[in-house]
């Protein structure tokens, strides 16, 4: 718990409450001694869940997230959180793995790089490449139960409950080539390789040849000059296209090494930095690993469907990342144990959407 | 996949398209030959987030969710077939852990009873005894995070997030005592032990005697006259106060095998059956069990965290639902992977919300 | 972290370790300035595996997970604390759910109640009549992946990867007969109903009518007269059964309340009491909520798949449980995050196998 | 299902016993009609849980798992399909998360590295500098429940139960310091960038330095030449490092470009190939993605804690392989639902230490 209004610690109980004399001695209290001795909690926020015999209001909605209790709290949390990252000027990183792009999330990621509400965005490699995809042509909705030799006959690739046909793929690699064409040239020009950063820039740029190029969140990027980072650019369908780049072009290279470089000034140079993570891997890590050169982020929200018990750094929680100077350990902090596609649309709704209607006016 | 608009099985896929001759033959092609059969699915239902930068429309944002992919899609899916059984005059029976009560799922759960939407409860014992609990003093916001010996020594019992001070239960216990007597009397005269639901029935009724009785679930299950099934009600803190009677009181007696006949008699006498099942336990199979006798139900929607992998019942999805004739096998169903405050308040917001709108009118 | 050789706490560290001068000045360490203090640890026990190039010892393996970290590191301690317990002549209270008994569990949970090594068990309803009916005819290998609609086509019905045909339960209804004739004949004889606990104590006796009763978890505990708790008992065919009954015997009753005295006695005469608890649901709580009659659990050993960030009993923690005196503070305890048909047998093989050898030398 | 043994579909029902006529018509029966048609499943392996009153017998006990129903069948699945594997000659790819070597594991993958039982590693960033970094000095069991501040005080980094002090990061930046210098030189000599697997090739020579080399995994990959691949080499402490020598040299490179070459070659030229993976992230989909290039894996066994309902790449399961020709159709695989602490320990036992103790005869 981070924020005032809901701080709680070992010491926030008042000891003025320890004993009352209102029950009578009962059986059940002989056997149950240890009951006998309280705090009546007053004045901590009640437990209270949203009243629908009102008129809907979706301001009171969200609201009643943080007295709902559970998850609904740890949402409430988030909003907040976010608020304050937004009221103080906070530069915000945004962490997503590649389903957040497959996902109807990719339009809300656009929103907020469009309007310029986040900073630094970090994603997995199937992230960059799914952006330009549904650029090109769209995903459908599909299903989860459905075997995986009906999709592979019908040349069909599934994410989730998310269908890709395969000539997607074939696209973007259409796509791709003027692209590969042009970097290479510029490469062997300015004779410093693209570090991978700059390598998505221009696939931003590339994109607006695209008839639908509005919709794309590289653009954006490009446009407002949001660096992407991407910690395993290889690791996926790009890779491949890059690996037969390479088999006709052997000096053909990305800089892996530059941009940390990059991320490190931003974390050095900001004032204040927060993040939003959506999901773990690599694009979590990168983001808090940066943020160790300012010892820690000064807020942190977590969406996530991992979890502690299996060490993984994707599972890691906040009091984790703090051990390693990831988060200041004073920071409002929070992860909602929730698949993000449920909660960020709400995270979004309740905080830089008010800003977007504020800034309007 | 269930209902029309997201029909979808492995012979749903024209064959129209399985070859197309737009790209060229290129090396990546060369290398993943499988890629050049595939289906377009064009006319597929595309995936697409909700658009923040129109003036915010809630319907069209919970519209949204169908389009999103991945559990926002479930949600959707969950407001479609919850609409369903609205409109088609579905005898619809609401399960949840005790957590949900403990939670402002209640205040949610009281809406929906108060104003008839649901036909039947099944709920785990701590539930029957926190709506009771709260009606008297509330629980308050908490965190997970604090050591049990902190709690203990101030008196103060944990559920997740949620305080709930010792008080609650010796305030519990008081007010008992009168109900245990008259129910002890009336099974004298009776002389017929009361069922579990009868006796919850009770409670709706003595709960009138405190001051916030229309907050409490169980007060208008008891003034709308429908039953809640409590499988294991002694499992709790009601148990233990039964235990107390039981010691003064040796022919005390609940029955446990009355309210299967209830039960069954709503399931055999409804023309269609509904569930809507807050997360697992005896509260979610015995809605599940009791449908068996009319060969499945016509509609559910599971809200859960817990998975299929463990073999539990809790965990167990629809598809096993289906090979015990729980769920009939055409039946629209779907399971919502989440923790149910975030998601159930924004299912009943999209339908039995919309229908108190439309009956007030 | 709770016996000795883990002992951990936030002051275990020694300080005079705060400093160090053997690194020079490098820009790392300008940049991570934070990294230049730190506790070296020494004497902690190393993180190491098992080394297979040994000749293998399965003492040694077992032995090895306690410095393996994770949840092997969790499993080492159960292993340990379970050694505690029957060292320290504690009553054990052994909880499952359904699962359990419908899984290869049940042999190594009979192993349990045939030796006296468990001195109470607390079962969901499924786990009792899935004793009876295997006793009966075998449940088989399946498969999670197959449509509802493939096995109800067929009559059978799954419990994750188990198949269990319908025609076990018809089976088991042919069984239940006479038994239901006898216990009502015998409560209008003795005017007192059974009790559940009494009621599945006949089902022990009962089941040495059939050829295979050895093999049976209730026959054994019928036998060494170990109390089998389930506080959902018509959750399941066996409810359905009952219900049956109910309609030709309107004063066939099973007594519900009866049993808290017996479960409250065991745990009040207890020198000290510990529970292995498998999976959550009412058979969990039922074991936990009885021991706040001691103010907590001396020992307790968790195996279970369900987490804690959904404030769901099942999911409950260890602190979370002394928080309601459910576990002493002080208690070694501990939460092996695991599906239990893994790691159960692992941990009775470490354990209880160990005496059995020993006794019988 | 895959293998032989356990071959399961929706057609692998005989027809003969739809109906039986030994059960006399019940009123049980009546209600639930449909229970009157049911397959016997005569044949299918039986449900059976290992005897511990039997001598104990390693080889036993693990055979039992096949038996024992949900995950501890799936482990036993797995353990079959690695035997296939080591008896097939495939070219196996083992993958895991940092953790993996955070953790004891890390002993278990250097004697499958060793004995050149794995033939492509593909790893996240962490496991190859923690690999490094526990030849130095080791780290030490910890505890899960622990605050962050209190850990960031004494300078411990926390990975789940396993404490990293930091002097640990310091060890590991003097160690690099020469190792850089030498493949700084050595780039500008032959005038091509170190692609990733050459680098940490260069790590596990450089490893040699130290005494406990032979406890490295690394050293063994580099001893038996066998590729490690890394896909998000910087996303970690090994990034901040070269972040400093990119500083004083900014013609560092590391070619992330060229790995793809090398594992589409061993992809390619393998009579066949399977997978072990330990958790998901990029390490996983780095071997997946590449098996592309073959129309997928001819045997894959997943260990992992990751859930499919997310849409991630790392909770994926195989179907969705499938789907992409990351996996063929018929190829035998398992997913175990477990961290693989408590499973890969007994995976290798029951599989590679037999061939190591049958080599050795």
């Amino acid at each position: 718990m981070t924020n005032e209004k809901f701080e709680m610690s070992e010491n926030s109980f008042s000891e003025h409450d320890q004993k009352s004399e209102i029950f009578d001695d009962s059986e059940y209290q002989e056997h149950t001694q240890h009951m006998r001795k309280y705090e009546t909690m007053e004045g901590f926020p009640e437990i209270k869940g949203y009243n629908f015999e009102e008129k809907f209001d979706f301001d009171k909605f969200t609201d009643s997230f943080k007295n709902t209790g559970i998850q609904a709290t740890n949402l409430g949390m988030g909003i907040e959180i976010t608020n304050q990252m937004i009221e103080n000027d906070t530069t915000i990183f945004l962490s997503c793995t590649s389903n957040m792009i497959s996902s109807g999330n990719r339009e809300i990621i656009k929103f907020l790089v469009k309007n310029k509400y986040v900073h630094a965005i970090s994603i997995s490699a199937g992230g960059v490449e799914e952006d330009i995809i549904k650029t090109l042509r769209p995903f459908v909705i599909g299903t989860f139960d459905i075997s995986g030799r009906a999709l592979f006959d019908k040349g069909v690739g599934r994410i989730g409950n998310i269908f890709a046909p395969y000539d997607r793929y074939l696209y973007f690699e259409k796509f791709m080539q003027p692209l590969f064409d042009r970097i290479y040239e510029e490469q062997k020009s300015r004779k410093i390789p693209f570090t991978t950063s700059e390598f998505i820039f221009e696939l931003g740029k590339e994109i607006q040849r695209e008839e639908k190029y509005e919709e794309s969140v590289l653009y954006w990027a490009y446009k407002n000059n949001i660096p992407v980072f991407c910690p395993a650019l290889t690791d996926g369908s790009l890779g491949d296209l890059f690996h037969f780049q390479k088999l006709k072009r052997k000096d053909f290279y990305i800089d892996i090494l530059g941009d940390h470089q990059k991320i490190v000034n931003i974390v050095l140079n900001a004032e204040k930095t927060g993040a939003i993570l959506l999901g773990g891997g690599s694009a979590k890590h990168y983001v808090l690993n940066a943020n160790i050169f300012r010892e820690g982020l000064d807020y942190a929200v977590y969406i996530t469907t991992a979890q502690e018990y299996d060490a993984s750094d994707s599972g890691g929680n906040q009091q984790e990342a703090m051990s390693w100077a990831k988060i200041k350990v004073n920071a409002p902090n929070v992860k909602i144990r929730a698949e993000a596609s449920l909660v960020f649309p709400i995270l979004v709704a309740a905080t830089f959407k008010k800003k977007f209607d504020r800034d309007k006016k």
